[in-house]
């Protein structure tokens, strides 16, 4: 195993430019996906590229691969990145670090000369939030065959229903004229921040992800009756958001329940008319379930519909919960998650095996190519959050760990 | 007590060509205060109470005050009306038929050629339903002193914080020229669907309303932490969201405590961010109590912030309950009330006495003149829906009880 360096002040400093664009009063960043500041992070990325000597291709769907030629054109290449785009109110490290990451591996072999066998891409995948345009990890889905193109072109923007996310992708000079997907990958690594407080609470800078956390997610719509809140008895309401609030509370008692690997999160809600003095007559809402083991999952997705249910009977609603999104737990190829582990043990970083709660771009580039994740503690386990934060030297560690698990895959491809 | 009838199908013809104007799909109207559309209506309105007869005169906050002349021009006038903007999804009579009412009692004098002692007026007041400026009922509440005029005027529309009312008045050509307020008033009827089940339930074409409900109204924040959906453990959570749904829950449980006559709504909800796979890190929402009796109010406002500590600390957040808007429950004037009573005996509908489960203007207008409202059935109880409907004889019914009640006071003034 190999134990070259990155310039960690240098990772450091292209992170804190590129958490200009979009950057929040708060010291977040809010760069939604195809919006403009989606397409001046792009440009800036791709100036960076193109700097340090790099072919640039956008895909159809916006997905920006950057490589760096290997000594065998012939060999697909070996891929390091991860995503622009942020929540909207996110941090400075989610998905930026890992294509950062790749960019500063790429500067590193350009310092020393270093030329690999096969070539190496830094890659950009589009809208891998999915709080702009749902579901998230679109770029990446459509590049893997997860979704259909046109169907990911046509998902629309959750606060404006006008506008899709192919005509947005246009708009900002993102709708690229290479095909999506059909593009061989020898190998796919991804650092990225924990978005946990494992690693932290540990003590150790670096997690060898091992797969990631099964995800089945929801849409719920309770429908009731709208109905004046002054003079309708309370025995007569059929209130769609008494019963969403009893849904909700069941989903938080579904979660913990399956401690200690179960998470069970209501993130978003719509309630119409929502107008103050009007018993809601509708209400809509999402639920993302998550649990290493697909038993469980199963079983959570029946309480669930009895729970819902059970709320709806009290208020004479209706309720119908569909399923939105499932993938199924994900084990990463466990070659290449070795050559991660000994690429920390080369560098004598702690470190431990963890399973990723989030979904991840990696996660459907394990359907296509082997796939790998390096995670890094984030301050207080916080991420999705304009306070998220990570420490400098574990973001070089992360770094340092990629360039030598990908320079032994790029070296001794096959 | 005089015995005169009115024309019932112009009535209705009015009313049906006035909720053509917003008209929704599923047969209702959607005319928020202050749009294009309210303006279209007012327009209207005003053309056929000029066409009437009436002189017009529209104040600062766009009240609309049509006076058909009396014998004797010093006599303050006898006012009749209501409002014509609706809920997001509102009828075609919570409003309309209190101004289409005072209407038809001023064609149905024309048609008799019948002259009052005092001048008869058909008032529309401004922004009554609140849904898009709040608080509710500000023109009414602007004209009698409730709020200040440059306060009610700086309301912002709750969806699009850069318009105020004022602006948005003025841009509809309704920021009138004449002072708000220190107009005299003899006496206010207001004609209005119940909006409840109660008359209906009863078989009974009128209520004689006695006076209104006292109204508590909160606005409640809910902070926690935002955070990712996926990697954080359900204990580490302070997921706003789950404490905002037990405090809803608890609001359906005070009113249900209190019955028969309480009522306890949460009408409007905003998570922030409001993202899929977001813990929520903040929940606004708001809470409509009513009660006849102040001391319940009180006691409901004692469970409320108990209920809301409570649920806060189950999940670590800070919970801020303000209230928002109080008005102690109004009686209305016991001498127009008994006017209202006679005329339904007049005519020998069947009636009951009946307490206000909604605010209206006239709990407003009961601060500076003698008030009364007649109450008519809406189909079902239902109102603030689409598919609020009443029938066209009940309809008649209270016109005709409004015009003898209103002809009793207009003659015998003081």
């Amino acid at each position: 195993m190999r134990n070259l360096t990155v310039n960690g002040e240098r990772l450091w400093a292209s992170l804190m430019e590129l958490a200009q664009i979009g950057a929040t009063e708060k010291g977040g960043v809010c760069r939604l996906a195809a919006s403009d500041l989606d397409g001046e992070a792009r440009r800036l990325f791709i100036r960076w590229c193109e700097e340090a000597g790099c072919t640039v291709t956008v895909d159809r769907i916006g997905n920006i691969f950057a490589r760096r030629p290997g000594r065998n054109p012939a060999l697909p290449p070996v891929m390091a990145g991860s995503h622009l785009d942020t929540q909207p109110t996110g941090g400075r490290f989610d998905g930026a670090y890992g294509v950062m990451a790749g960019l500063e591996v790429v500067r590193t072999l350009n310092d020393i000369g270093y030329e690999t066998e096969a070539p190496v891409e830094i890659v950009a995948w589009t809208n891998e939030e999915g709080s702009r345009f749902s579901p998230a990890m679109v770029g990446s889905g459509a590049f893997t065959g997860v979704f259909g193109l046109d169907h990911a072109l046509a998902t629309r923007d959750n606060n404006a229903a006008d506008l899709t996310l192919g005509a947005e992708l246009e708009r900002i000079g993102f709708a690229g004229a290479a095909p999506v997907g059909g593009r061989p990958v020898a190998a796919y690594f991804e650092a990225h921040i924990e978005q946990g407080p494992i690693l932290e609470a540990a003590g150790l800078p670096i997690g060898i992800v091992t797969g990631a956390q099964g995800q089945r997610w929801y849409e719920v719509t309770v429908t009731g009756q709208e109905a004046h809140a002054g003079p309708t008895p309370m025995p007569r309401r059929r209130d769609a958001l008494v019963g969403a609030a009893r849904m909700i509370d069941a989903v938080n008692r579904i979660g913990h329940m399956h401690a200690p690997f179960a998470c069970a999160t209501v993130g978003f809600v719509q309630v119409s008319p929502n107008s103050r003095n009007t018993i809601p007559g509708r209400v809509f809402f999402t639920i993302d379930f998550r649990h290493p083991e697909d038993g469980v999952l199963t079983e959570m997705d029946r309480e669930l519909r009895e729970a819902c249910a059970a709320a709806a009977a009290t208020q004479h609603l209706e309720v119908a919960v569909e399923e939105f999104w499932y993938f199924p737990p994900t084990p990463f190829d466990p070659r290449l998650v070795g050559r991660v582990r000994e690429a920390a043990r080369a560098q004598a970083y702690p470190h431990q095996d963890i399973i990723s709660g989030a979904g991840h771009d990696a996660v459907y580039l394990a359907r296509v190519a082997p796939s790998a994740m390096i995670f890094v503690p984030c301050v207080g386990g916080i991420s999705h959050n304009e306070i998220e934060d990570a420490k400098p030297d574990d973001l070089t560690a992360g770094c340092n760990v990629l360039l030598n698990a990908l320079l032994e895959t790029a070296d001794a491809p096959g």
